[in-house]
């Protein structure tokens, strides 16, 4: 691959780590609104829903102040978020199309940015995707519990977090092969992406017997 | 201003701390009681509910262990909060406004005590008001998820959060203005303070529209 | 005490450890079959079950990465633990006597050695044995909080967080009376782990009056 074309890449990861935060930051504002919060809820539950996965991560592996406390941008894309968000609630209705693959991008962005974050902080390459995973939808859980329900992410048995985890791991294997990182990213990343993509269009699916029953 | 009233301002300043503190172990201690939690529950909300701001903002900033570990006094304040509204329970009935006076003045120390703190550390002028707020409200959440319901900082339009960001918005300008510290505190202390106490004597609320509807 | 009968405590120290940690994995595993959560969700319950009380003390302390990120033991016993709940979820039922005295070890044994560490990284002797307790009983409320349950430690009067208590405190007299922490733990940790028997066995409460009523 030619510099170029890794140079586009990342500058391409930067916009979906963007983008992403802001679709998240709009699921909090979203999550707010249905339940009726007010002003204060709808910020800090965007803020929360686009960033507290990094933010947690960043405490684990000791990297503090986190990213989301060191830069303006992800206070600034979360207001946006509510601010776009609040009056177009009833509009809004079920995510459209977009929204899914914006959050499917930004799902494959956050697991290989926070599993390279991990290993680079020097954690254990079989523990560092759990950390990928962690950034990818730490922010949905923390969301979820400030609205006093369980996590979607650990309900729903659409492939979501495990799209991630399987991102993560192709980043941990690569940086185990010693691959340059940004070669794993981009495939571990492209392959959360077409995961999530199959999950959204194809309905693919983590089955497995309901031992409740 | 002498030298004489800054120093009775900072001593103001440790008294509102610490009377902050027990206020707000106490409504820990009354939320563990109204949920019928036995004495381990009542002794750990008394506390967070004390305390779990300033840890949270502390953690965040790198400043471990959290002052709330480093002195015995948190600690002290909690259990003896405890052992007061246990057996006041049921005279207590609504908060007396003595105790929303009090509460009040510890959410305007809260918020610029935990602002300039993460000046201190080094936080962006602009996120430092954001960890003011949490030090003030942040003990709360703690209490409230933990009793399982969305947190009331949340869901109450009264002007709560919204006082707090205020005082602590007052605190970042005045570092940014290069003003002493103390005079920033005495400000956005006293503009936190008196923004709550029209919240509760006046029925001040940050109104916006219903999105949900 | 002769130094192999030390060398044998000390292993068997370790045993506690992975046996505790597999046994709370497990309760973590069971509540998210019981709340019908998907395989995400039993994982991570599994895992945070048995390493959430470790890893907020070690957040706490400053110690990070968290011991749980540093081996791959824990993600290990978690998985297992997941693996053999899973399938045996129906046949399981009521916690049997050989788990309940397995849980009372490890309560012992979290207590004591999160007390010991607390200690050895500065925390007043005071405030340590909070840590220890915890060590004990964070992993717990975790996973309550995570299936939207006000947590059990808080409700079930039974001596649970009381007696990692009485443990944690023995460690912390120990080292202020400057004996060999080694004989604190084990005096601590037997305290602990026979108070819980005695609330398994004998029925053990702590009790005090329902100031709700």
């Amino acid at each position: 691959v030619d510099p170029d074309t890794l140079e586009r890449f990342i500058k391409l990861g930067h916009v979906v780590d963007l983008l992403g935060t802001f679709v998240a930051a709009g699921t909090g504002a979203a999550a707010a609104i249905r339940k009726e919060l007010d002003l204060v809820g709808i910020v800090v539950l965007a803020f929360l829903a686009g960033t507290a996965g990094g933010i947690i991560r960043d405490l684990l592996i000791g990297a503090v102040p986190p990213a989301a406390m060191s830069s303006l941008n992800y206070l600034f894309l979360a207001l946006t978020a509510a601010a776009i968000t609040m009056p177009g609630y009833r509009q809004l209705g079920q995510p459209k199309h977009t929204v899914l693959i914006v959050d499917a991008a930004g799902l494959g962005f956050f697991a290989v940015a926070g599993t390279e974050k991990a290993l680079v902080h020097g954690i254990h390459p079989v523990l560092a995707p759990a950390l990928g995973v962690l950034t990818a939808i730490g922010g949905g859980i923390v969301r979820d519990i400030l609205v006093n329900e369980i996590p979607v992410v650990f309900r729903d048995r659409s492939l979501y977090a495990t799209a991630a985890l399987a991102g993560a791991v192709v980043v941990a294997v690569g940086a185990w092969l010693q691959l340059r990182p940004v070669y794993g990213a981009i495939l571990g990343g492209t392959l959360a992406f077409a995961l999530r993509l199959g999950a959204i269009w194809l309905g693919w699916r983590l089955e497995f017997p309901n031992y409740q029953k």
